[in-house]
């Protein structure tokens, strides 16, 4: 059928959708969510029907295009476009398979992530496959191919280097820097480590929004090659490259359930490090309440599927389980977080739990890459810690990166602060994660760089009557009230009496 | 926060959604998919958040508003409204149980069917919940709440009257139109027959469009109540009414993926009988390739779900199984299907499937029903057939709903027609329901009454070559030509040499 191209003005950033008006709708027997193949001279594009419920919205012979589809037909308002059925893409039909309890392989679930990535597919498409793989769970075959489809669905870097070490942290705990630590300890033992790292979604900073408080994170391909060349290793946002580019759109969709189905998670990350050709791969699994991961049997089996699947990918995988109940460090929020780290490389004995965690973090990847005997990796990493070599790796990597040789006393703060001292003398018996996580967001951070936390105690330490457990900085008077709103809903620190 | 409404001139029929700028987003901390509580003067509603991708979308300072918040709040563009971060409905973390494999009570399902009634689930929400029933299953008792559930969030009519008989037919199975011909039987004997019929969503009619070509099926409550005393019985468009609204919101999302969840099937039907108090329910389920129930032992699955099911709400159900190979009857389409049953009616023995598969299902219901004693109700329905009490009450019926006194040789066919003629002399082999049903589509049924497929043979038929196997009808010679390209490819009709 001929309509006319109506402007919507409007783009979802999604799938390509057109309108059609509820008479439309009905003469020509088109459905909402149905596909249809609209071509404008050379140029067509497969579109997502919705039916315009408000009169008037879609003029009569008309189709209403969205942005997305205006970019691609190069149509303009009052030209003709053709109109018609389009199949369902096959991958829909694999999705259903999966649905049904079958297990997919890898043609299968590449064709799912192809069009995953190339917005051929509905949220309610994607959704789902999503609860699919949640509620009929992914063996390890099909969680191996489906990285392996995220992978080939992406872009992949070649370094040309035989060995690639990466780290990667599962999340969930406030103030667990430790990758701006621990890069640069490796790269100083002569490690080269391509980190690339993402921004936070729902938490108060990834370890993107904290480099970028030193240095740039954001490069092309050809200028990442020529930074790992030059520096030894690098730290930037993923984000910026074409890598697995499904996961965003899978997160998107899994956000408003708060799912997180095991196989895609595991095909996630070890797609991200396959992308950028990483040989050894040490993983943190941060593991109690308040954690990503809660218990330890679920800790336990996820450390075994993580180097099952790394050794059915070619890669050298080693599983950490750490304490997550508490918050690492004292800052949260991107700043206070890079200041914790330039900190401790600048030779600082403070924070001490992120410093120790960083160390063992970075002896078990210097053993597992072969730099250190076993049993030897950890006091080699202390000693490029002391001995300033990691620090000036890390200069390195900053200066690569377009930043400036700077120190933690350099890092600037947020205005306006706030403080909540202690009701009473006694030990803090706990901090709650989720608390200080909402705490900095509602703060300002990981958009405000210096909005965060600042705690001035840990579990564990004495303080008296009246003594400041934590400072709240914002860059707004207004988001320091929110933080303070939520402070007395919400309690963040206990303290034994 | 305080914003400017920006009236985005765009209507969901769904969730209220709300935009805002990429920059706003940022600032404000706000997610795709996040809800807000949007407030102007006493009015407020809870929206969906989408983040506008185009620049300039939505101003600076701005949220774009559809039609559906713009209604509720009573706002005008360029005036401010309060918008906040709002809870998400609880019924989240239902769905997200059933995803998680355990099951859910009455009080949860009602939770969910009533978010889902008042549009404040989104797409990704509702999918997910069809996809964990689909998934996880759903058990009796599950079943048994879903419906209470769908009938406690829409209306319930009360008739009063001791005895009410209801028929169901699963449907799949092109011409298969019994209702028209059973209630007037059972009417005929004495019985109420309070029939809601749906409208056809992806077949070439429902039983609301065929009776609509004889006469009005769009009637309130109170209307409802005076055509049921004066005729004894009804046949009409149950979506005018708001009986287990839940249901059409969920088929929505089931239709892309061409799912449907056994338990949410089960309840949908059962609760739209409950809505109108029925005692009595006779459910058909044709059987067979091409119709929607495909293998013996899941139509007895069905059959002995239904039952149970039945006597758990209270109510008597009688399930029938029957060939659903074939299409039933010579016309396919509302006019043409409507013609079949008045003929039937008026005392002719064509088309003898139609007449002898309807005067099985009456005689079951009279049995049931206690109006014949067992092994006579098929007698007794036959008897009430031809000595025209059946036709009377028919007539009586259409009365009521505002139709006229008519015959079969009155109601009108469309202009342009097309014949398919047999290649050879033989018996006719096999008629595919899915290529007569699409072809009857392709001609403009249902929206157009009078297009559709007229039969000339069934199955076991001889045909000569060069006789008619089928006439196409259509109102338009281009959607006659869109028919004829589909049976270019595709086989109606398959004749024995």
């Amino acid at each position: 059928m001929k309509l006319v191209a109506q402007d919507m003005h409007i783009a979802t950033g999604g799938t390509p959708v057109i309108l059609v008006s509820k008479h439309e709708a009905r003469v020509w027997d088109l459905h909402p969510l149905d596909r249809l193949l609209v071509r404008s001279g050379r140029h067509s594009t497969i579109a997502v029907l919705d039916v315009a419920e408000k009169e008037g919205m879609v003029r009569k012979g008309s189709v209403g295009l969205f942005q997305e589809v205006i970019d691609s037909l190069r149509v303009r308002h009052g030209e003709f476009v053709d109109v018609e059925l389009a199949e369902k893409p096959e991958s829909v039909s694999f999705i259903r398979r999966k649905l049904e309890g079958k297990s997919l392989g890898y043609p299968e679930l590449k064709s799912i992530m192809q069009d995953i990535v190339k917005d051929k597919l509905s949220e309610i498409e994607i959704t789902s496959y999503v609860a699919a793989n949640y509620t009929r769970g992914m063996n390890l075959q099909e969680t191996c191919d489906l990285t392996r489809a995220m992978t080939d669905t992406g872009d992949v870097i070649n370094f040309h280097e035989k060995q690639l070490v990466d780290i990667h942290c599962i999340g969930g705990v406030p103030g667990n820097r430790t990758t701006l630590i621990v890069v640069p300890i490796l790269v100083a033992a002569g490690l080269i480590v391509p980190k690339t790292a993402s921004r936070a979604i729902t938490s108060p900073a990834g370890t993107a929004d904290a480099m970028e408080v030193l240095a740039q994170v954001s490069f092309s391909r050809e200028k990442l090659q020529r930074v790992l060349k030059s520096a030894g290793g690098f730290i930037v946002w993923g984000g910026a490259m074409n890598l697995a580019p499904a996961d965003e759109k899978i997160i998107r969709v899994e956000y408003p359930l708060s799912i997180d189905a095991e196989g895609q998670m595991l095909a996630s990350i070890m797609a991200k490090k396959a992308s950028v050709g990483a040989t050894h791969v040490l993983i943190d699994i941060p593991l109690g309440n308040g954690a990503k991961v809660r218990d330890f049997a679920n800790a336990t089996r996820l450390k075994s599927l993580f180097s099952t699947l790394g050794s059915r990918l070619g890669m050298q995988v080693k599983v950490m389980l750490s304490d997550g109940t508490e918050p690492i460090g004292n800052g949260i929020g991107p700043s206070l977080e890079a200041t914790d780290c330039l900190r401790i490389l600048e030779g600082e004995e403070q924070p001490s739990d992120l410093r120790g965690k960083s160390v063992v973090m970075a002896g078990k990847a210097l053993e597992f890459a072969g730099k250190a005997k076993t049993g030897k990796g950890r006091s080699m990493a202390e000693r490029l810690l002391q001995s300033g070599e990691a620090w000036q790796s890390m200069q390195r990597i900053i200066h690569a990166q377009g930043g400036k040789r700077t120190t933690h006393t350099r890092i600037g703060l947020a205005h306006f602060s706030g403080e909540v001292v202690s009701p009473s003398s006694g030990a803090v018996k706990h901090i709650e994660n989720s608390v200080i996580a909402k705490l900095a967001r509602l703060a300002g951070a990981p958009v405000d760089k210096t909005a965060g936390v600042l705690l001035h105690a840990h579990k564990g330490n004495l303080v008296g009557r009246g003594d400041t457990l934590l400072t709240v900085f914002s860059e707004s008077q207004e988001k320091l009230e929110f933080a303070k709103n939520f402070l007395k809903k919400n309690k963040a620190v206990w303290v034994n009496q």
